[in-house]
């Protein structure tokens, strides 16, 4: 247990940027001594935030109520199973580490946040992250196959066992997946691998308009391909992305938006799409361009890559929203986010996954200008409501956090709440377990964030 | 509202075949009736059963404490999202009409119980149905994208959007698939699709005995081939079959044990793979038959259809059970099993699904025979114990019931009980919906069953 004013700074915060000191941080070398922890807590009343690498972007890992912290990066094994497929975990295994240890036994574990090389699958487990191959292989929920871990009583569970099939008793393991840490302690899980991938091809694709973009990515669902990448950046992304990297995405056009696609599969699988993608593109993009190689490929990749941290040069601040919109909204969501931009003069780069069309709105301001705060603030409101309206969601992988909470009961109607509080009641009744998160209204934007650079930062 | 003799009979029964007269059956004809049904069910504090076909074998369906049946049939409407591959249903339309709608539009609904031309996908989704596809594509929690319905008290929820990523709030979507109709009521489903697999290619393969097909599943799944089918039938099955059939599974080949697979894919895919089978049967298999033909196939998939109704020539009981078992476990069941076939003289014919686990165990029995029927309640226990001390599931697919309420917590600690209690108390305080089932101790084999024979009775 550390006591220091140094451990408790350090896990006092999450991506969020926003501190609040606990009083203590536990790191547990085996999973038993969470249940003590957790015994001790439930007696005594003390608040418990479960944090893996503070990754989330929500607050759902900061301390916001004090109390103890718990740090989950010591319990990081993982074991393959290579006959069954099955990835048998701790929570604070790093996601990239489960991607190569699968990948080495011909397995793959698709989940991939952009933080992958950092966060933990109980991390992944506690927002039910996402990534980019979601709308083919799913999310994590789709590869979360058991859970062990504790109620906040201190008391052992397992939801499921290391099998693809479990219909016995209510579904527990899901109810955990996504709740934020807020109905239980995920210590260890077994996740379902799929084969690994033979072959990848990837295919940059230029369009006039984000309209057009979005319209031909229809289109190409239309055809049944379901690629295993489907990342779509409108132009100021793509601006963001060639100031960063010193070069045009493609010569010769400019001011373009993008889709970047990529197949994976068997061999002879990839091929034939690959003709299919290619006679789509020729129809449809402005300009494309297929990677002959890995290391093209990687050239192609970059510009995803770095949009995200050029955005920084659009203003100090960001409200990253992981919204989700059904795809026979796109081209309505696309009609509502140009008029926005216009309208609030605001830069709101958009990128993200159109094969779930899950795109990341990132409205950019100047903190320090109160006119163009008062602006994002009204503008992060509008989107969510919009976005309810088109049929979507409000978040697609972050989860509610802190930062969401305003936004809760536009997603959720008030019988909707008061099944999920009653649900905490039931399973968390002197609520111990991360409390302070979802339901009770934060306002990130009042806040004060620390001015610190996280390793996962972009650039 | 029916509240005639016939009706509440017809309404009083599932698959289990134990009657139960409910006061009064309710057919909605819109959704919002079941909303209105249900606050006056809650304020009198009556019991509701909601039921699809009935075809669930574990009297999950049965309105064993009385009151009001809803009957889900009218309820029935299915729409294809072509372009965003969801089906949007109703709880009341039928698996296979789900499965020919999807098909039509060039693309799959996998989940596929052996009732699947009966069965609803509302009872689906209370028992968390699978089927032969579970091994490579998952169950029905797998494909459900989005659930709306009501709670006891009759409020309208939606948990989910028609979209393939949502973080927003407690996950209740998947809390409700599989549990059995017993914290709220699912009256419509988005489900997700898959493309319609191109081409599909069928292997019958023998074996001298049951331990060597497992064994050689293994050794195929390491190969990381991942058949659509795998189904094993031990040498009890395929006699059952080829007394149903009148004809030998295989010419020459006598008291085998067979494994049946199916490939599925895009054309090329399917022909690669096929190739590696072909090369594992024969080194593995003592005898194996491809199909050319869709017909042959047919042929092929004979043994599997009839072998599970021929089996009441060894017993006008059974006992079927629909167990999981790791994988690494296969030899060490099937050595279980064989001992118990000779130490209790029971017929205990055993099929399923390898890519899974998931065996169909059936213990047959006489039933006017004293001994008889007291073994085969024993033996019962006595695998549900052996399956969960082998790290698997006492049920895969059919969920607790009436049926299997006796093994629950062999299943489950106190403390996984406990917290399934108290959701079921937090979501449905008066305990209106589906009462009596999953926690209630109740022994199938006290009971009379009716004497009547099911459209989807096999035979």
């Amino acid at each position: 247990m550390d006591t220091s004013k140094e451990g408790c700074w350090a896990a006092s915060f999450d991506s969020s940027k926003i501190s609040f000191l606990p009083e203590a941080v536990i790191t547990p070398r085996k999973e038993a001594e969470i249940g003590e922890v957790l015994t001790l807590a439930n007696r005594h009343k003390v608040p418990v935030t479960v944090r893996g690498r503070g990754t989330t972007l929500m607050g759902s890992a900061a301390p916001v109520a004090g109390g103890w912290v718990i740090d989950m990066l010591k319990l990081d094994s993982i074991k393959i199973d290579a006959e069954a497929g099955m990835a048998h975990v701790q929570a604070g295994a790093k996601n990239g580490d489960v991607q190569r240890a699968a990948e080495a036994k011909g397995w793959f574990y698709p989940p991939d946040p952009s933080s992958k090389e950092y966060c933990t699958i109980g991390g992944n487990i506690a927002c039910n992250a996402g990534g980019m191959h979601g709308g083919k292989y799913g999310v994590t929920r789709d590869f979360v196959i058991c859970l062990r871990g504790y109620l906040p009583t201190g008391e052992a569970v397992q939801w499921g066992t290391a099998t693809k099939k479990f219909s016995a008793g209510f579904n527990l393991r899901d109810l955990w997946i996504g709740s934020e840490g807020m109905l239980g302690v995920v210590t260890g899980a077994v996740l379902k691998l799929v084969p690994q991938p033979a072959a990848r091809w990837t295919l940059l694709t230029a369009f006039k308009t984000e309209t057009q973009a979005v319209n031909a990515a229809r289109a190409l669902f239309r055809l049944r391909v379901q690629p295993a990448i489907c990342e779509f950046l409108d132009r100021e992304s793509v601006h963001c992305a060639e100031s960063a990297t010193k070069r045009p995405v493609f010569a010769g056009q400019k001011d373009r938006a993008v889709i970047l696609l990529e197949l994976a599969g068997t061999a002879s699988e990839v091929k034939e799409q690959s003709k299919v993608l290619l006679a789509w593109a020729k129809q449809h993009a402005l300009a494309y361009r297929a990677a002959r190689t890995r290391a093209e490929a990687e050239q192609l990749w970059e510009v995803r890559r770095k949009c995200s941290g050029a955005m920084f040069e659009l203003g100090d601040a960001k409200l990253n929203e992981d919204i989700v919109i059904p795809m026979s909204s796109y081209a309505k969501f696309i009609a509502f986010l140009m008029k926005l931009k216009k309208a609030t003069k605001l830069a709101i780069p958009t990128f993200g996954h159109l094969a779930d069309g899950n795109l990341h709105v990132n409205i950019m301001y100047h903190r320090e200008d109160p006119a163009e705060s008062k602006t994002a603030e009204e503008t992060v409101a509008l989107v969510m409501r919009t976005v309810v309206a088109m049929g979507g969601a409000i978040s697609g992988e972050h989860g509610i956090g802190l930062a969401k909470t305003p936004f809760l009961r536009i997603q959720h109607n008030p019988a909707q709440v008061s099944a999920m509080q009653a649900v905490k009641k039931a399973l968390d009744p002197n609520g111990i377990l991360n409390p302070g998160k979802m339901f009770t209204l934060f306002e990130v934007w009042k806040q004060p964030r620390m001015d610190i650079h996280l390793p996962w930062d972009h650039k």
